[in-house]
């Protein structure tokens, strides 16, 4: 029987309730498959800031890259608002994918029937919305260098940063995304500002010139603001989108919206080898941490990626899928996803129907 | 009576059937209140490149700002997609922002009642948004240097930018925005990505500091990503936006498509002395160039801040604005905009119908 061994991240606010959940639904999924799973679970983001006075770990970092897959909660909190640069949560939070080398984060965007009324536009938009963002997660300017703060000329105070890709980095992540877009409708959206920044330039350079190996996938580019539109006009017309850090940063957050669930949405963090990241992409909300009212689907469902892109055992990640719209379609909804007629539900009980289906 | 020079820039595609239009209802609307106005007329964009073969002749430039206020049309078309960046008509709209000194672009996004079908929210989410986007315009990673392309320690091709702010750019455009915020519901909600980009630290710096000018204002901060998910979320929790050059270009370009109707959008960019540029949000529009099928209500309404921002004529303003109502009122519509029960009209009509308002 196969057996993997799975880091625990689950960090802050509703991190650990919908963590707990996610743990029991993956070790039942891979008891139907044959699988054995080994946890082990370690300090992340403000739970570390208050244990050990980083957000990560160096023994965080080691035991999450030799491990098969890493399954996270969530991170941050008003708690830590105000703290210096390197002493907050989200820090934690970029060392972890830079020391993983996680540099494709997939986020997938679709709108489940059974929650269309969630969403804030109209049905007959909103209806059929698949979307799968390919944000490159390792770079630009989020690590680019130089950055700081310093003087300008006059010797005023200025802030910056560096928005910097290579070719290497453009090339892989623009790969993953082909392949994604070639197992899904075939369409992929290149979004950049080629028409004013450089860096966008080079990579509209590289992702035209890869194209040539992916015949079978059809290119488009779309310069950011209009991307940002046309997700609101028309959310249909994308299939696959790649883009850069800070532009998928914001697009998958506006896309995810559109949904009008984003209680339910995972997302997985993969590099060429080694372990992947697996996260809902919501927050800590730290509002109702403790309290047995989050929605652990999206954290489910992203031990659903981990099954699939982490560890290869698509029919297990089926499994669960399949238990998720089971536990929908009878009914039980959490509070954020809440519309009358349905079972208003907790956390655990969430957690208890998945496993029931 | 009061005489004023304008320097009409109609550029490309749609540009110059709509900048004719709301020239005549400048005219019009300046009569009423005994302005008189001095047209001149310059190219800029592909015009300039196929004229004379740079995106913003000097001429055009130093006509420009000797007038007392811009009114653009559209710049860029396919014909011209291919250009160096230095060739490019983007480039002279971005040396026109630079060479005006517009650092503050206002971008309004309000629903109006007549149009509200177009919009792809559900109607009681639409309802009642009235958004203003104040936009940092000659700053940031658009104008910051170094950029351009060159080597990484491997050797590898790259192309980077640089996102730079000062404490005086980041306080000049705080002020514009706290003022307008001031004279609207008095709600003003800066955007930036704080917990990862210096820029974006020094930018909360100063516009927190600067708060205590305006103890009427109320301020709020939040992260782009969430700010793109609000917009679609519940676009009504935002009166006034402040952010910086790029996370504007997006955000308000999201917004504007909230109303669903971009065909209508103005926008105003105002420097602290000196001419204001004023043009609709809508692109070119080569496809439908030349057909007098634009909407030209965007560049009117553009004319109409042109003398509320660019003049101080509240009330020439005023009655154009009262006009583009009563015409809607009336059932007038162009393409982008028809629905059924409506009298659809081309361009020039539609013009003719806001002069008779
Ligand atoms: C918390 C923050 C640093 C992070 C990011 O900007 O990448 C988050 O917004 C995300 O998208 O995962
Ligand atoms: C054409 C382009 C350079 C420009 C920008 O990015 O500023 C446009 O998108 C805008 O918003 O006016």
């Amino acid at each position: 029987s196969r057996s993997y061994s799975i880091t625990l991240l689950p960090g802050d606010g509703i991190g650990p309730e919908v963590v707990s959940v996610a743990k029991d639904v993956l070790v039942l999924a891979g008891s139907y498959e044959g699988i054995k799973f080994r946890f082990r679970e370690m300090p992340v983001g403000g739970a570390a800031l208050d244990g050990v006075g980083v957000p990560l770990p160096e023994e965080t970092l080691e035991v999450a890259k030799v491990s098969d897959a890493v399954l996270l909660g969530a991170i941050g909190g008003y708690k830590w608002d105000g703290n210096e640069k390197h002493l907050k949560p989200e820090t934690g939070l970029l060392q972890l994918r830079a020391g993983l080398g996680v540099f494709a984060n997939l986020r997938p965007a679709a709108v489940l029937p059974q929650l269309i009324d969630s969403s804030t536009l109209k049905k007959e938009v909103a209806e059929g919305v698949d979307i799968m963002v390919v944000r490159e997660l390792t770079g630009g300017i989020y690590f680019g260098n130089p950055r700081g703060f310093g003087h300008n000329e006059k010797g005023e105070d200025i802030g910056f940063n560096t928005e910097v890709y290579s070719v290497s980095e453009v090339d892989r992540i623009a790969r993953v995304a082909f392949e994604v877009a070639r197992k899904r409708q075939g369409k992929l959206c290149s979004v950049d500002k080629a028409n004013v920044l450089e860096a966008s330039m080079l990579w509209r350079r590289r992702v035209t010139a890869l194209a040539t190996e992916f015949p079978d996938v059809q290119l488009s580019h779309m310069y950011v603001d209009n991307a940002a539109m046309q997700l609101v006009r028309d959310p249909k017309q994308f299939d696959t989108i790649v883009t850069n850090n800070i532009f998928g940063d914001i697009l998958s957050d506006e896309a995810s919206m559109l949904t009008g669930s984003i209680g339910m949405l995972p997302s997985a963090s993969v590099s060429e080898s080694g372990p992947g990241l697996f996260e809902p992409i919501h927050g800590s909300a730290p509002d109702i941490a403790g309290q047995d009212k989050a929605n652990p689907l999206a954290t489910v469902l992203s031990a659903a990626m981990l099954l699939r892109y982490g560890l290869g055992e698509e029919n297990a990640a089926k499994i669960i899928e399949k238990a998720v719209i089971e536990t929908l379609d009878r009914g039980f909804r959490t509070g954020d996803i809440f519309s009358t007629g349905m079972v208003l539900v907790g956390c655990r009980k969430m957690g208890e129907e998945v496993l029931k289906s």
